[in-house]
């Protein structure tokens, strides 16, 4: 992860909320899950500086999307009771492999303040921009 | 508890992960649910220094198998509503009791990094290393 | 406070530490203390994204410059015991108050990863800019 | 970092312990400050497992010693009223660098249990295996 790729990973995600017509919070997190950028739209909920990060930081803890952990946390799924101060376990979190080398976690994306829809649609233009970068 | 024993079991986790094509961390603690040992296998994820000392923490807090309380603590269930910010109520955490003596539990083994049914095979090698100790 | 002027005083604050030759963080927050924007340039230490937005909560907090309020926390100062998980008590953080409007404090800016001196230099830069807007 | 290392370098530090007549509990964390490996000593005090990794995890963040901290968070020093919940900064945590490549930290040892001058000597028998690896 750089911040030159996290700041414009943060752009891309403000804009898509812009078209879905959401305020939102965006979060890059490195493989450690330690924030290298975040940006909150003007008007963003305040819960966005520690939902962003955590969804982020999740995706990377986990090494899979905040969407794809969400079922196994309900009671009866396999994670229920996961539990963790920096836990968020719906949409909105996307975890980047480095191409290539066995798919390694090197961060994550989070974001939130919209539906969990936008969240994840915004999430993913910024995956996007990783994954062609 | 002791260091020496608490090694061995992490080895005897570690390999049986190798054999499971699982990553993981193991933690061992002792009667007050703290550590004596850990190990994080390379590659495994960095939920691992959260999680796997939490299945062991909440195993010896509850005397039970963490496997064992997950079904109690879906809604409805007798322990729903069980707080606390180690807790971690899925399998992988096992109590290993004193042989004789009324089983007073003296430690625990916690296992993540694998699917549930993987970290349980991992901390069920551990513990048994422990019963035949 | 709004995200574009929160990313130029980031965009302003990192150009500075490129002058200085530090590699900092940079945290960007409103009236309430929550995070607008954030950047950590490459190589900069992870104890940025703690101490960082730690800074620019604890200037809006106390409507003072942490430069201001480090020698109040000595023992036999004023607010010495002052105490609280976000609380940085050293330079790097400063205020921004609205102009005229009786000096309402409306957000602030926190600098880590330099030396005190360099954080400073690097906060008074983006404070500027504010100050210019 | 990797486990292979780390618990070489645990076992060393233990053993150091021993001709120190100390009883410790010692910690490797990889870049982002999490938990490799961690083994706490028969008799080791309890608060082992949260000491010994937060010096590790400090002296990465800072990339200095908890020792060459220590000094500079005293009331009137430079970084007096650093904030976090896992700093600890007195003397026992060494950062590891990345020989040549620009002397990246790559994770750091902690050491908890002894005197400071026990602590720091087991965390640099670690550290010099390290950097002879």
């Amino acid at each position: 992860m750089n911040l030159e790729l996290a700041l414009r990973m943060c752009e891309a995600a403000v804009k898509q909320a812009g078209r879905e017509g959401a305020l939102i919070s965006v979060a890059v997190v490195d493989a450690g899950g330690h924030l290298v950028a975040f940006q909150r739209m003007d008007g963003a909920e305040i819960a966005g500086p520690v939902l962003a990060p955590g969804k982020a930081y999740t995706a990377v803890a986990h090494r899979m999307s905040t969407a794809d952990l969400a079922p196994l946390v309900v009671p009866g799924g396999e994670l229920y009771g996961l539990a963790g101060d920096r836990y968020v376990c719906f949409g909105g979190g996307i975890p980047l492999s480095e191409p290539g080398k066995d798919h390694r976690v090197v961060g994550a994306v989070g974001v939130s303040g919209g539906t969990v829809a936008q969240d994840v649609a915004c999430a993913e233009i910024a995956t996007a921009l990783w994954e062609g970068a």
